[in-house]
């Protein structure tokens, strides 16, 4: 007999189907027994006599099958329920669960929720997380690939560190050492140079940073973007925002489901995010908040400052910082001036979503300006030489999902937003 | 003045437009140059007095724009012509090239293209295969998504081995080891127990490895897909079939173009794609082929004759092997009596491009197979607790995107399928 999933069985009525899942609850009476099932398409309330129920060892989350007729009856859930003939159980729980997932609320703590993810995922509140955070992912891919941009792989494994900092995890690779990947910078540029012209990434990258705080993981998906053929930095700015407006658009079409579980309201972005220097927005922390001794950069109150600021004053959620210091981006950042970049951070409420940027694109530029970093420009040889073989104009940027969707659902920690996470701690699950 | 891309030029003719790439090719006559220019759309060819061509240094692959007018002109590449005005060399090219881009084919060795990557990939038969990489890609998430599986990002960081091979690559991680993720099984299993019950994931994973053949990367794509509430294996190669129909009938359509350069002709999966027990594939090879001493397994030669077989005989490109021995798969492999178990290989022209079949869901059965396969229950205790917990029947594969790629397009070898491959000895570019 094939098994009918929950949200079909109103097709079914007065039919005898088979429904497999998780036993939600049990519930016992004088003579009757109500089990409600959950498949990944909801709950469904089960009805049988206690002559069935009572053979049968049944416990909270053992995965069953049940046969049974679907009658009319109003319930909680459904306007019907199953009247059940049979149940096969065909992965019985052992021992005592860590957690109920029958609450409406999990009332757990972040470490028990990570130690116990499948459980925790089996809840709605949790696993509609995912649900907006799949959406964010389809919208980044469906916008990018509309704009005839090409999805890519590139290399994790990687000889010479992207960001130039010692923040890197090495890896014994046969005789030698490798690195990971702190971001795919290096290979979307070149891929841009090999006539792509605009191409993306969605993959992990790594960071060994040694400090845990709710919005660093060690391990976390980049969502890449690189454009060749630009004037400045400001169209990759301009190229955010129209992505930006479709993902969260798409997330109001077809995420009602979840940020209602979640009880959560997407912001709108109306007309342009408001673009400022960061240079004048350290005065105005200062002259608004007192805020004094930036060294060219904000601290995470400063990011908090900043929003509060185009919240209450520009109306936006967003906000674009330019012109970062060239002594804090890294060497393929294109100088304005002696001390300036044409680069961009995105804030979202107070959090650094996004950085961005122009490229560099000349090679003698780009080696004078490794040398202006303090590096030495023969590490870095496999990346510079493609810079004599034809390199377009180019920008782009990379938007962390966790922390997209962390800061969307007004999540309290990174972690929540990362099905199995890395920290500085957890390896495990 | 806003760029024209080179295949939207039909629309603008006899009026001024800007276009932008890499010079393609450069011809001087006496008192004209032609000037072959490509973009990511295509090529065109654009006519310069030689007073406008001498002023500049223009060199094949250096990066320009140029402005003119649209001229109706039969010439190979299109019914129309450039009149060029003026050219602005965005970024010359320095020194010598070491790959000539501008020929009908390549003619350069593997090693070659792949430490030229970004000038090798301006070569249209290389950047072809990664269109139709991109299709197989998109058709295996769009046809798992209408079958509503759940797409995942999973921890390449992991702190146990899901293989129980010793070919995996260590990470320092803080004070502790970790490892580089062999397969994402482990956690497409749990996200199955999560509730999620059909997952999939497209995402590196790492194989430390020691040989270096034409086949193997030591990072390469797997398309995972694993899938809860099964009867048994067959559920999943039913599902794969059907899957790999979709995508090669998405190749055909939206394929075309490179279909076209690269010569190839896409195989038909007429019916269903044969399926014959290891045991008797075996016993196929000895009787008809004379090979012997193959121990419960195919090496690259027995893999080939039964292609040969499988062609000839069942006039199939494709051929599945089933009930593979217990010692030869992993623990989490559903036995099938004391010797075999549910799982199995695909061939395509003679290499193995997916791996899969039915997991075990019982704790304890689960428990007494790690043991039976000499390991420690004790070292997976994270990934054996969520059987505990309420897991369904369920069962999976991995298909090897490069490898797919490859057997696909006839390609010799693997690397020519990777963007920017790993190896043995290839750690850059």
């Amino acid at each position: 007999m094939k098994r009918v999933l929950v949200n079909n069985l109103i097709d079914h009525m007065n039919e005898k189907v088979k429904i497999s899942g998780w036993i939600y609850r049990i519930r016992k009476l004088k003579s009757i027994t109500f089990i409600v099932l959950r498949d990944r398409t909801g709950l469904v309330q089960c009805v049988a006599e206690n002559s069935i129920a009572e053979k049968m060892d049944l416990k909270t989350e053992s995965v069953v099958s049940i046969k049974g007729i679907v009658k009319e009856g109003k319930n909680k859930l459904n306007n019907f329920e199953i009247e059940i003939e049979s149940i096969e159980v065909i992965n019985s729980t052992i021992g005592e669960l860590p957690i109920e997932v029958n609450n409406k609320d999990l009332n757990i703590n972040l470490d028990t929720m990570l130690n116990n993810r499948v459980l925790s995922l089996r809840h709605e509140k949790i696993s509609s997380v995912f649900g907006i955070q799949n959406i964010l992912v389809q919208g980044f891919r469906e916008f990018l690939t509309k704009e005839e941009f090409t999805e890519i792989f590139t290399p994790k494994l990687v000889s010479e560190g992207a960001e130039g900092g010692t923040e890197v995890f090495k890896v014994r690779y046969f005789e030698r050492e490798a690195y990971l990947a702190q971001s795919p910078q290096f290979y979307k540029q070149m891929m841009v140079g090999a006539g792509f012209e605009r191409v993306f990434e969605i993959a992990h990258v790594y960071r060994a940073e040694q400090h845990n705080t709710n919005r660093h993981l060690n391990e976390y998906i980049s969502m890449d973007f690189e454009m060749g053929f630009i004037e400045d930095e400001r169209e990759v700015m301009d190229m955010e925002e129209r992505l930006l407006k479709y993902i969260l658009s798409k997330v109001k079409e077809e995420g009602n489901k979840y940020l209602d579980i979640l009880e959560v309201k997407i912001p709108e972005i109306r007309g342009e995010i408001p673009r400022m220097k960061l240079k004048d927005a350290l005065d105005i922390l200062e002259k608004e908040y007192g805020k004094e001794n930036l060294d060219g950069d904000l601290d995470p109150e400063g990011e908090k400052l900043i929003y509060r600021y185009a919240k209450e004053r520009l109306n936006s959620d967003f906000i674009f910082l330019t012109h970062y210091p060239r002594k804090k981006r890294p060497m393929y950042t294109m100088p304005c001036g002696e001390l300036e970049t044409y680069s961009f951070d995105l804030l979202f409420r107070g959090v650094e979503i996004t950085t961005g940027g122009q490229r560099i694109h000349n090679y003698n530029e780009l080696i004078k300006n490794i040398e202006y970093k303090g590096l030495n420009p023969e590490n870095y040889s496999s990346y510079t030489c493609v810079f004599k073989q034809g390199m377009p104009t180019h920008g782009g940027l990379a938007i962390g999902l966790e922390r997209l969707t962390a800061q969307l659902l007004g999540l309290e920690n990174v972690r929540e937003a990362s099905l199995i996470p890395r920290d500085r701690t957890r390896l495990t699950p």
